[in-house]
């Protein structure tokens, strides 16, 4: 396969390089692109150095079977016919095209299938936390139907890039010198802090990261029944998302058959064993591929629920990874 | 009022030195006790110098009108009958007595008049968490009586004593120098991770501290039609815990009516402006006094609840502050 990553300097960009390599991608060619800042740059992948060409109107991108595109929803909308033009399929790392009733939105867990349904070329990724959330409801939904699902994030400083988590590895150093800790990325200070906002407010008060958590959960689930509300909050950790998930079923599920189903689904793995003190964390977990799920019980306010704990790291499953296997499914055609 | 303090030498007890000075406690004398370790240490009270005694089985605290106990919950069952054996009102800040039928356990902002009902001389001090939760559920359960919640924490360190504290700001220390953080204090790393175990695991999966949630929060609010659902998480944050809570009621209330509640509630603070980034951060309230909510919202996933985000510092509001609250509730004879 032929392959151009668009946004190759980010943090999701330089992950891309990792996955198709771990995953064992079938590279015929890789082409790399960035903006006027990182064109020129190279970059190793499987012992060869690839250049950076500069993403403009006038990049050809005929031969290119697959290009994943981290670089902005900006940039995505832009340059989606660029990339498009001579049948190459753009697989979305951001939010610009995720609603659009012509674009599926996939998690190969969940809707694989989906991806063979793309009228305009273009497959988006969901967001990070979505993404991770789907992964563990889709066994449950097999049980019984989703009906109100509440979750608590708490989210890396990596959701926001990899400037993002250097700022925060600069935070804890200003802090431990007993200096004024420089602010640029957040809105606020993250180190030793919490920030209850993860992208910009909508007029109903939520997030637009919480909103995505209501709408790409239904997209992605083919459900409209699911009432999804979240709250989002950026934690002073560099790379995996943690949640806390509450989940009511059309009739009340047991822990044992929760348990069972996630320790069958693919791409989860269960981590809960309480009296060796052993649930999923982030600083342990960042880097791995699946999500991690632990802390499954009753839920005591809601005899039709149950909750449980949820860790992944956001730049793996929650973009790089998910966008790779989203290309793995369509090649190995599983329909 | 003479006044002792037992355990003066850890984070609540020195936050207890300050409170009282603070609020106008009106001291005539003060006692201070702590262990071997602490007695014959000082601290300035007013002034002045007030050296630390043993506490011992012989110590007498007759004449000792209020004590406030916070050195752990076998000390406090130790040390109950030395304490209030003439007649010394016990305000105990530990989880030893608060769930016994003849020991109130009181937050005055809901359930100041439980205090003047303690056939034992003993009073309990609730968990941080309940605490702060409490407070914020009092003004909703005025409007309508509270069936649900569900609280995701978000603890800080400081709820594991001062000693806690100092590792998290050492662990900060190492990881900037590129060192192993010592880790004793609690079961893992801290510094850049989110640990979902506070207390030790019960059978029914929950922990002590998440199921101190749900049956303190009966206890006090006097309601057996409260169930409450809580995932407490220790996160890398200095001394204010937060809270993520949904709470369904009997019938819907709006984001408009609970608003003007908070806003009118005792020890409530809100700070909800999202135009304006405006929302209760832990950094920032550290050493404050209320419970600050912000990111009031409805459930988008049940229309009988709403939802919100709470911060309040765990040493004042929930340890040393509401203990002295009790005692002033006492004084000033409000019934």
């Amino acid at each position: 396969m032929n392959v151009a990553i668009v946004g190759a300097s980010g943090a999701v960009g330089q992950e891309l390089l990792k996955v198709l390599d771990d995953v064992n991608f079938p590279v015929s060619t890789l082409r790399l692109f960035g903006s006027a800042r990182s064109a020129g740059k190279s970059y190793t992948f499987r012992g060869k150095e690839v250049k950076v060409e500069l993403l403009s109107h006038e990049s050809d991108f005929s031969g290119v079977d697959f290009a994943f595109v981290s670089a902005g929803a900006g940039t995505s909308k832009e340059y989606a016919e660029v990339i498009t033009r001579h049948g190459t399929v753009m697989i979305d790392n951001s939010s610009a095209f995720r609603m659009d009733s012509d674009v599926p939105l996939v998690v190969p867990e969940v809707n694989g299938d989906d991806a063979f349904n793309a009228p305009r070329g273009i497959i988006a990724n969901p967001n990070c936390t979505t993404i991770q959330m789907v992964v563990t409801l889709e066994p449950i939904q097999k049980l019984s139907p989703i009906r109100r699902v509440h979750v608590a994030t708490y989210q890396a400083a990596s959701g926001a890039g990899a400037v993002a988590m250097d700022e925060l590895m600069e935070q804890f150093k200003s802090i431990s010198a007993g200096e004024e800790p420089k602010v640029e990325k957040f809105y606020y200070q993250l180190a030793a802090n919490l920030i209850p906002q993860v992208d910009v407010f909508m007029e109903n008060g939520y997030t637009k990261e919480e909103m995505k958590m209501f709408n790409e959960t239904r997209k992605i689930m083919h459900s409209d029944e699911i009432a999804v509300s979240a709250t989002c909050v950026r934690v002073p950790v560099l790379r995996a998302h943690s949640e806390a998930i509450w989940v009511e079923t059309e009739r009340p599920l047991s822990v044992e058959e929760v348990r069972e189903a996630f320790e069958k689904a693919p791409g989860v793995v269960v981590k809960d064993s309480p009296a060796d003190k052993e649930y999923p964390m982030p600083l342990f977990l960042s880097g791995e591929d699946p999500v991690y799920v632990g802390r499954l019980r009753k839920d005591l306010a809601n005899p039709n629920a149950i909750t449980f704990w949820s860790v992944s790291d956001q730049i793996r499953k929650g973009a790089a990874l998910n966008a790779v296997q989203i290309a793995l499914y369509m090649i190995e055609g599983k329909k």
